[in-house]
């Protein structure tokens, strides 16, 4: 099995209010894309929250720290700038997922509410228009403790299981395997960005090639606190 | 810019000695795959480790725990069987990387001595070989302190840039973006994990459609301890 990604071009600015999964349609149209059932859409959360109007205007660099504050569960380290925090979806990352790059001058993207939910409801509305039975990952870019640099992960999904779950099937040798629950769709958002890059005008990408359906939610992958040996 | 994902089918069992480079071109050619100048050879470790002898008896649980304790240059957290490491190499992982799947039984596989080193000699192996200039990544399969479920990360890399550094390049509304850089040869390793599999005799994948070259190191990517907030 092989797999494909295909950036989707022609997705303007988005306001919101704007039909996001209608200009997601267009926009595969423009990129001469004819989605396929199984095909995966990935979306970068910011085109998301900015439809759902999840933007506020941020005068100075105070009224952003104050806005992360305010958007945090729980702040968990605080180093100049920086907050390490805990938003109210139990993700783990910087200035609880508030960000002022690819938004207007003096304003700042706050992650949609329910991730789950708009990935559910951007693919109920793509599959209305298209016909095809697809998936969605909506994505944020999340700094990792203990390695250098950013990489995208699934903050939504609809229409996949948050992990494979190998424990209990057999290797090669034929070993029951012991460490094997794959963050498949943390895989997904990381595969889409190879496409996407981040100064792009590129909020979306198809990854096609995958057989998977399940009902996860990316809330799923939040580890529970008596999991967790670094808080 | 679309990418393509093959996973690279026919290699064998591999054992110590083995010309694993030799191997992977046989398996190009079984899977019908001619490579290109500037593909992505993607290699779960476990091969590389089994070629350079990187393996070791374990007769017991107890033999398993002391060999990963060997392995570890430190311990950061312990939980019954489950040591949080880091490596020599200074990548933080469980059990120093040392694992029991995939390997014949009362065996485990550990990590390559020098990964990056490894994975330039299979790259100019290959190059040798066939005449094209590629890069390669090695992987391995991580755990997340925040997120559930295990992502195949880089332990080692050849050809490509560790990071893409946009950090002062201009966002689509023309302002300089703070966060980004993106850890590129993590998201290559976790979009070949999609066609690879944990229990499929897959070890290997191309990921074609990059246009990337560089100098790297994977272990460029450990963040360093005064950055490190969370050991």
């Amino acid at each position: 099995m092989s797999i494909e990604i295909h950036p989707i071009r022609g997705i303007p600015e988005i306001a919101p209010g704007d039909d996001l999964g209608a200009l997601i349609v267009d926009g595969l149209k423009a990129s001469q894309i004819a989605l396929s059932d199984r095909d995966v859409v990935v979306i970068t959360h910011k085109v998301v929250s900015k439809a759902e109007g999840r933007i506020e205007q941020v005068s100075d660099d105070r009224a952003y720290r104050e806005l992360a504050e305010r958007e945090a569960r729980s702040i968990l380290r605080r180093r100049g700038d920086l907050l390490i925090t805990q938003t109210d979806h139990g993700f783990i990352c910087a200035n609880a997922g508030v960000d002022r790059s690819n938004v207007a001058e003096g304003w700042a993207v706050l992650l949609p509410v329910d991730p789950d939910r708009s990935a559910h409801r951007i693919r109920r509305h793509i599959e209305r228009l298209t016909g095809v039975s697809i998936a969605v990952v909506v994505t944020d870019t999340f700094g990792r403790p203990w390695r250098r640099g950013l990489v995208d992960v699934a903050i939504g999904i609809s229409g996949l299981p948050s992990t494979l779950d190998l424990r209990g099937e057999s290797d090669a040798q034929g070993r029951t395997m012991n460490v094997t629950e794959i963050a498949i769709v943390d895989e997904i958002a990381a595969a889409a960005d190879l496409v996407m890059g981040k100064a792009d005008e590129i909020p979306a990408a198809v990854v096609r090639g995958l057989d998977l359906a399940g009902t996860g939610r990316a809330t799923d992958l939040v580890r529970p606190p008596e999991e967790d040996m670094f808080r």
